[in-house]
């Protein structure tokens, strides 16, 4: 048995388990899900390529993986943000964290998960299954923030989804990006959207008018 | 030499060029970038696989000829509108057939050209050469459109362009997708923005002074 064998036999699996994930952040980031073998994975986790399997047994299984434990991690940051703050801070908090301040690998791989989802329909499963948690929290935080019988919830959300969604794209195809004004103009959109300043009574054509 | 072949040396090399993207288009959507090779395409297109290579040198080549002519058809799109309507007209009008009716084959097409974009130098290139001319564009549009000296068309841009690629993602991610209610957002915020409404004034934590 060589020694790095040895260690791998030695250590806790749940440990292995998280240096897979770990690996497959680095592997999948570099060159993207479908340039990546399950060979690459096992070499970058440093254990045997046999051995891998007895943790996950496909390449989906990391992804499938790797997605939830980053909704672990979001659901631990919302857990935290609720007992220290307001819902307004938990709103700003999540942002912060989520969009703001994503590091660029974080942003490739959303991108390739979201094109994963498109075809494989696992992916597309687990991803709605978030969507729709997503969807009901938020939805949920924003009626409590609303300081206007003209707020609508939904609609609201919908903007914010796609214009976090829009942050993430651009923070995963532009190096340099600075996400600050994007971020800024999101929160503008949010008080607009409280105070029911995106009514629905602004219409497509409702330039013109003015 | 085969019927085929004869009728493939007989044919115009424009024509073929775009038989050869269309097939792109078709094998890119079913399997993505990645699971498709030249052969694939040779046979989608119904050429020999020697043959393809006197059109696309490499996969990559078919790609970024794939944007180029999205982006032609925009240009078109764009002179079509100017000739036919006021600065407003040609707004609603891109957003229209841009992002309120992207046949879903369309996003998705999208989705993976930027994910390829954050690895593959030559797209990345391309993608941040259609960005800037985009982002010149618009704001040039919502300058001439802006209602309010508070408006200020470089973020509102930020923000339309951050929305209009998430209303890509969604549609790309969700067969059944409806963007009716997003792009009547973008409206709404595209209309507050040239109002002025979504000034800096509005702080991120503003909600809570209200």
């Amino acid at each position: 048995m060589s020694a790095g064998a040895l260690a791998e036999a030695r250590s806790n699996p749940s440990t292995r388990r998280q240096d897979i994930l770990d690996a497959a952040e680095t592997c999948f980031v570099r060159n993207g899900f479908h340039r990546t073998t399950m060979q690459d994975l096992a070499r970058q986790a440093g254990m045997t390529a046999g051995n891998i399997y007895h943790y996950f047994k496909s390449k989906e299984a990391v992804v499938l993986g790797l997605a939830e434990h980053e909704r672990a991690r979001g659901a631990a940051l919302v857990a935290d943000l609720a007992r220290a703050g307001d819902r307004r801070m938990i709103l700003t908090g999540i942002i912060a964290q989520h969009f703001a301040e994503i590091p660029r690998e974080v942003a490739i791989l959303r991108l390739d998960l979201w094109s994963e989802a498109t075809r494989n329909p696992a992916i597309a499963a687990m991803h709605e299954r978030f969507e729709e948690e997503g969807r009901a929290f938020f939805i949920d935080l924003l009626a409590g923030l609303a300081t206007s019988g003209e707020c609508d919830p939904a609609s609201l959300y919908e903007t914010m989804d796609a214009l976090m969604k829009g942050i993430i794209v651009n923070r995963a195809l532009t190096p340099d990006y600075d996400p600050a004004p994007a971020v800024a103009q999101l929160h503008a959109v949010i008080d607009a959207g409280l105070a029911g300043r995106l009514s629905k009574s602004s219409k497509p054509d409702g330039g013109a008018s003015r």
